[in-house]
């Protein structure tokens, strides 16, 4: 259940109520691929790092250690011990990303799996009895995440294939969430608008899956290669088109810099293994740019990573000696930096929600550019 | 200052007191090489997991990132934030084995860098500017670690050269711990009797240097290839002639049932990198035996690595998840296998303390050796 709290020009502060807590939006999800946070951080870790939702992957998931095996030990929450909502994404993205083989039918995608070869079906049906097996807080609906640049043609047969999957997956889940074995009988759907840059289908195509109800709905095959103002100006195009009284989510974007812009374009739900993935290669985030904690002049520098910041790398630990450990290719600096840079992004959400409420958001928007220059 | 506080056969219960806190033997030092344990544990998770002493390799940090820098960081406390005594080596472990292109003379040892190839010259006097600089709470003497098996002529040689460096070491520190921009003014020196299995070479440097009064004596040069017998034999011989109201160290040892056999001996310092090690490769220590976790059949398994472990990772999480991380090769998986193995090894000392305090500690080995197997 999404309560629009407040608007603040098109930007959105929500309340989504679910069975395993309430989120307050905009909020950025903590992405732990194969249920955990690269980085050797654990849920536990994710309480203290401010982290309201946890997104793990459908297609990893079952592939290893199988949905089944999730399943008998009581679902995602139980397996990774996690009390607050998990989003699982469909599997769509990976089946297009990283699986082999690939031959797109109907019916679904026939693929090899990326790790042992071994020949798998997906399509909707398989999608949502996937993710009803782990058990998450939102499943979101098999869609086709579309080659970056496509011909119309492509995209429009595309578009309306994920349409049709749509109404599958929702009928399925409708089906899975009255069976009496099912772990989470409340599993919420969220829906995939695609359409690339092809602003004209985009639009229709929100306008088609926003009369379907679902419980949030998700702009997806964006930041796959085209420019920030292509995606800036698709979000410009599309959002108006999609329900303002449901969350918004802006599928695995992005910089800080994009949360801003998207969040002010009305997006309210965000997903990006950048902080992570910065993390593990030395980037840092500040409010005031970006450090590269792998330059020299940091060898001798004994300030945290941030002045000020609370999180729990910085409340102990100095760039000389995260430094120290990532030049050692030592575990423990990637879990520091890792930390840091997921507690700066829950902490910037937090940030965005406060100037919201404030009714200050173009304000706060402008300073932290200027600020972070990212 | 060391307080023996009870003796139970030859097994010490002793009390060390240091510039940096006091520390109850026998006791487990917790291995981190490069200021930091393998596996993204933490100083702070140290103390969680009972860790009482740290232990830094003086090589590995000559090399990287240099003890120049971390003496202007103020020190190993001040750099990896760490307020409890840490023991360094004195790097001569490393150099005989890691180090490459080495050449023995009296005043030391020529040898390359093993990252970088650079000429390197560390004898006693070097090695002790080295550990000053590094501040360590107790620095170990440069000795030569021989090889095994060696001649009893090279032994003899050996053990004899070693005897002229810790008086050259002895010298060194007591000049450096005089110096007024010394950080650790009473850095203390532990001198490592040598001799391999020549039980009277072992038994005569024993003597010798236990009339040097230090503030504690190492047995160096075991667990490197003998087997375990010779060991316990080699121990049996020397430990009595060794001081008992000093600290009594084993370099390097070792299994779980090695730590009992070499307590029963006399012995009560430790450091080993088992529980380490084996933790990154999913050999997790339990009370009634060790579990390889990657075995098919903990897939399912939801109890914890040992039931009633109050370790942060048994209070957390299952067998299969951390069994899942591992298979995945999720580093958050190795960060819950070592702690759990560090935690047992910190307990294990706990429990042996308390078994000698109660003069039971004949009847404590022989029931934890009957139920680990190990």
């Amino acid at each position: 259940m999404y309560k629009l709290l407040k608007t603040d020009g098109l930007a959105k502060r929500g309340e989504f109520t679910t069975v395993h807590g309430t989120i307050q939006s905009p909020v950025f999800m903590n992405v732990g691929t194969v249920a955990a946070i690269k980085g050797a951080v654990s849920t536990e870790d994710l309480k203290t790092l401010g982290c309201q939702v946890q997104l793990s992957n459908t297609y990893h998931l079952h592939v290893r250690p199988g949905d089944d095996v999730i399943r008998q030990l009581g679902g995602l929450h139980e397996f990774m011990v996690w009390d607050r909502p998990i989003l699982t994404d469909s599997g769509g993205f990976q089946v297009f990303s990283l699986a082999k083989l690939r031959r797109i039918k109907e019916e679904g995608v026939h693929f090899s799996s990326h790790i042992d070869g071994k020949k798998i079906f997906m399509g909707p049906e398989e999608s949502m009895q996937i993710q009803s097996n782990l058990a998450s807080t939102i499943a979101m609906a098999f869609d086709e995440c579309p080659p970056h640049p496509a011909t119309r043609d492509y995209m429009q047969d595309s578009v309306d294939r994920t349409t049709r999957w749509l109404e599958r997956c929702k009928d399925e889940l409708d089906r899975l969430n009255g069976l009496e074995d099912t772990i989470n009988q409340k599993q919420m759907l969220f829906g995939i608008n695609q359409g690339g840059t092809y602003k004209d289908i985009r639009i229709e195509h929100a306008k088609t899956i926003s009369k379907m109800d679902l419980d949030g709905y998700a702009i997806g095959g964006l930041a796959v290669g085209e420019s920030h103002s292509d995606m800036y100006d698709t979000l410009d195009a599309v959002v108006p088109h999609l329900p303002q009284n449901k969350p918004t989510y802006l599928m695995g974007v992005g910089t800080p810099s994009n949360l801003l812009e998207a969040v002010d374009r009305g997006v309210d739900f965000f997903d990006c293994v950048y902080p992570s993935r910065n993390g593990r290669h030395g980037h840092l985030y500040t409010h005031t740019g970006k450090l590269n904690l792998l330059n020299a002049k940091f060898q001798l520098d004994s300030r945290p990573i941030e002045e000020g910041c609370t999180c729990p790398t910085c409340t102990h630990y100095s760039r000389a000696y995260i430094r120290h450990l990532l030049k050692a290719k030592e575990m423990l600096g990637l879990r520091l930096a890792v930390m840091h840079n997921l507690h700066f992004y829950n902490k910037l959400m937090e940030e965005i929600r406060v100037a919201i409420d404030a009714g200050r958001y173009k304000d706060f928007k402008g300073e932290m550019l200027e600020s972070m220059k990212d």
